[in-house]
């Protein structure tokens, strides 16, 4: 019984692990992606692709370190002229050129700023792989995969490249959002002489080390629905016991894949438990106000949408079938598929850096109460560390993050010490739970929104945007100019 | 002749360099060392050491990273309650047990402040080597020496050792003197969640990438001694001239053997130059205003020593009779050499793990001018690092500081980012030319003394201490006194 028990929530674990630990959701989309090629859509400005060679390790000098990989960045120089500001966005955990397209607001800032827009990518993502893929599991070659090596390649590219432009003086303003939000907030505070500022935008950089607390993520899931209806919490909240009743049954993962349509049938109930959980959580991470395609095309508020779903269903409907419904909308939304392949997405492990990452040093701990709409479960670190070890080779470090860039006590370190900081964060979001959301300085700022979701201000403006939205964007320029004045003030012995 | 030039400039430099890279003159000393055993003092305090398990390498994840050493460190509790502060000094290039019967301005003011004393062993030093001696001079066991590991290794100590002692809420303060001020500076800069402040004495963190001109470390060594007396300078000057002519005769080198006194004959004439730089470059550098034993034992003034006896020969003299005796009050001040092991130095090379830095990340680069007192030479980039490359299979990485931790337009970028760091610097000490030596914000502060020299303040108060000396160790217990009285206000939520 323990056996089994201990199998449930390793599996549980192995599958949610990958829906919760990686905050750009970079899992559920690349799987999307495979499926569905025309939502890739590509940068809208013209940018320059551009590469650069990075030594493997910037923090030894053995032969190995001095191994070059190439590092891709998107660079677009339409607005900027010599000595103006550089816009650099920290890339996260995908293809660079996919952050672009999502990060719209940094390109329509530009011109206010005669800025000149760089978007690096992080190393062992996309193109900026030093390995084959088929190397991705090995713990020798992806050992140079973490946050510190990502932000040695942004100081050196970022240096060179204003070397190379000769407009050493040019201030640079770092951003970022989600993985790439924490690495543009650390940017600042461990390169500060690189960059004058971050905004760093739903950058959960307190999930780590118990500092928030575990259930904290899927808490917040839950309340997006709660908020949308609580007739569609509780549905979907029941839900699991109905599919766990269908799948038991004789035939049961048989008539589960033929309710579910999935494309080939299920060889366990935990795929289309985490079919539907993916669907509820990301769904609640992209809950834009306006119709969007980050993670997949939705439309505006999709939690309501999905909601209205499962409360249109004749009284007295399974609650399967509307959960299954409600899912639909995060997987389906423009009715195109036949059938749904949910077995698949647990193939693309090997080429995943976050699973890599989320095994060394993102280690964020997570568990889901009885409270939770989901299906609950305990933090194990025991089980987490022999899956890392069994995938991977490797024995995670989990108070790396918090030795190596602080989050104890935030608010009376930073308080003290850094400055020009934006943490952005909308509550819609689950990850905000992880994220600073009060003011810490004078220039160390929480810029909040009740309704916003997973970086929504980094997105481009659409004509639907609320004025909460147009209103915090207009916040981030006000302080991002502050900063750049200043600096200029600075340099020319003005201050 | 161009060849020649060249081996020259290399000759000179690798010894040069020697005597120049190394901050806290850490390979002179242990050459010293071995002939006088009995100048190592041990800590006046009753210290405790023990050894912490420390992962290789903290920035990666391969396999290798993960294998353990033991890092040493020193530890007195007499004075500290449990919730009260921890004086940590960050060690540099050398034994721990050097630095702290070196550094007993900590164990001064413990008391007054109940803290407690942490001196922490630098890896691949001292006892805290993770490979045996025979292995230094492979770049692949090597590659893990440098500075971002040695913080790590701090950061990770710390906080174990706080967890341990059940005093997680205890305000750290940081130490350290030449390299190890350097990093108890950086240590502030990049682990602020960990030291609420850093006292960096001595530390050159300006002494990279052309900040400061190349000349400034020799034209400070000869101002000392131009303060001490314009005839003084000037004999040392001449005496290269005569040193070339002596041991450029036929016999020469014989002859120059005999009138240094040397246990063996000399090979080369640039033993006994380097010898003689050496000396006079090291007694800037501790040119105390009491006797002390530092590098040497030597009075109190000891450039004014120097210069007594060189102003105290009779008219006529050989400049280089004169710059010998001179030099001997370094190499022999006690009276007990029989003679003078020059060539013994160079044998030290490959256990000598600053080499190694010097020849990665730790580029310093300078050049003796036409002006200096001592033998001009050029700053040879291209020649250092086809020495490094010979000698350890390396290439170094020049910018590579400067890109981790700044230092170009250090005020601008500290003026708005960062708190609570004194940089103390003795004018005397040619170091301090690559010093923080102006004000950058109300709590990033210069501390010069006209006279002081390297890390003076640091070291044990003595009855014969001069006022000025008294006056900089007051500020700075001043300082950080308000900077622990800040923290526990935060902490009790008073601010």
């Amino acid at each position: 019984m323990s056996t089994c028990l201990l199998c449930l929530v390793l599996l549980f674990f192995s599958v949610v692990a990958e829906a919760t630990y990686s905050p750009g959701g970079f899992h559920h989309l690349s799987s999307l992606r495979q499926k569905k090629k025309a939502s890739k859509s590509k940068p809208e400005l013209p940018f320059e692709t551009r590469y650069f060679p990075q030594n493997l390790d910037h923090f030894s000098f053995t032969p190995e370190s001095y191994k070059v990989f190439h590092q891709k960045y998107l660079i677009n120089s339409r607005f900027w002229r010599k000595g103006g500001p550089i816009f650099v966005y920290t890339g996260n955990e995908g293809d660079i050129d996919w952050f672009a397209s999502n990060t719209g607001f940094m390109s329509d800032i530009a011109p206010k700023f005669r800025a000149l827009l760089v978007f690096i990518e992080h190393r062992f993502y996309g193109e900026s792989t030093p390995i084959r893929k088929k190397s991705h599991k090995s713990a020798e070659t992806l050992g140079y995969l973490n946050s510190q090596q990502a932000l040695a390649d942004f100081a050196i590219l970022i240096r060179s490249l204003k070397q190379n432009l000769s407009s050493e003086a040019s201030p640079v303003v770092v951003f970022g959002g989600s993985y790439g939000g924490m690495l543009a907030a650390w940017f600042r505070l461990k390169y500060p002489h690189i960059a004058i500022g971050a905004l760093a935008s739903s950058a959960p950089i307190l999930h780590f080390d118990n500092i928030v607390p575990l259930t904290s993520f899927y808490d917040a899931v839950s309340q997006d629905f709660k908020d949308a209806s609580m007739n569609c919490f509780k549905v979907i909240k029941r839900s699991w016991e109905e599919l766990d009743a269908v799948s038991t049954k004789k035939n049961g993962l048989q008539e589960l894949s033929k309710k579910f349509r999935t494309c080939k049938g299920l060889q366990s109930r935990y795929s289309a438990s985490n079919w539907l959980s993916g669907a509820f959580v990301y769904t609640a991470m992209v809950n834009y106000p306006t119709a969007a395609n980050f993670m997949a095309p939705l439309p505006g508020y999709p939690v309501e949408e999905m909601c209205k779903i499962i409360d249109g269903f004749p009284r007295g409907s399974s609650n399967l079938d509307r959960a299954f419904a409600a899912a639909s909308l995060y997987y389906n939304y423009s009715g195109s598929e036949k059938c749904f392949e949910m077995e698949q997405q647990t193939d693309d492990h090997g080429l995943n850096g976050w699973q890599y990452q989320a095994c060394t040093e993102m280690v964020m701990p997570m568990s889901c109460s009885n409270q939770s709409m989901l299906p609950p479960y305990d933090n194990d670190y025991e089980a987490f560390e022999e899956q890392c070890k069994s995938r991977y080779g490797v024995k995670p470090r989990p108070h790396w993050i918090t030795t190596e860039f602080g989050g104890m006590r935030i608010e009376t370190v930073l308080k003290r010490f850094g400055s020009n900081i934006i943490f952005s964060n909308g509550l819609q979001d689950p990850w905000s739970r992880g994220g600073v959301l009060k003011n810490i300085s004078s220039s160390i700022v929480a810029l909040v929104t009740k309704k916003g979701a997973h970086h929504a201000d980094l997105r481009a403006a659409t004509k639907g945007d609320p004025e909460w939205l147009k209103e915090q964007r207009t916040q981030e320029v006000a302080i991002i100019e502050k900063w750049i004045s200043e600096y200029y003030r600075d340099l020319r012995g003005e201050n």
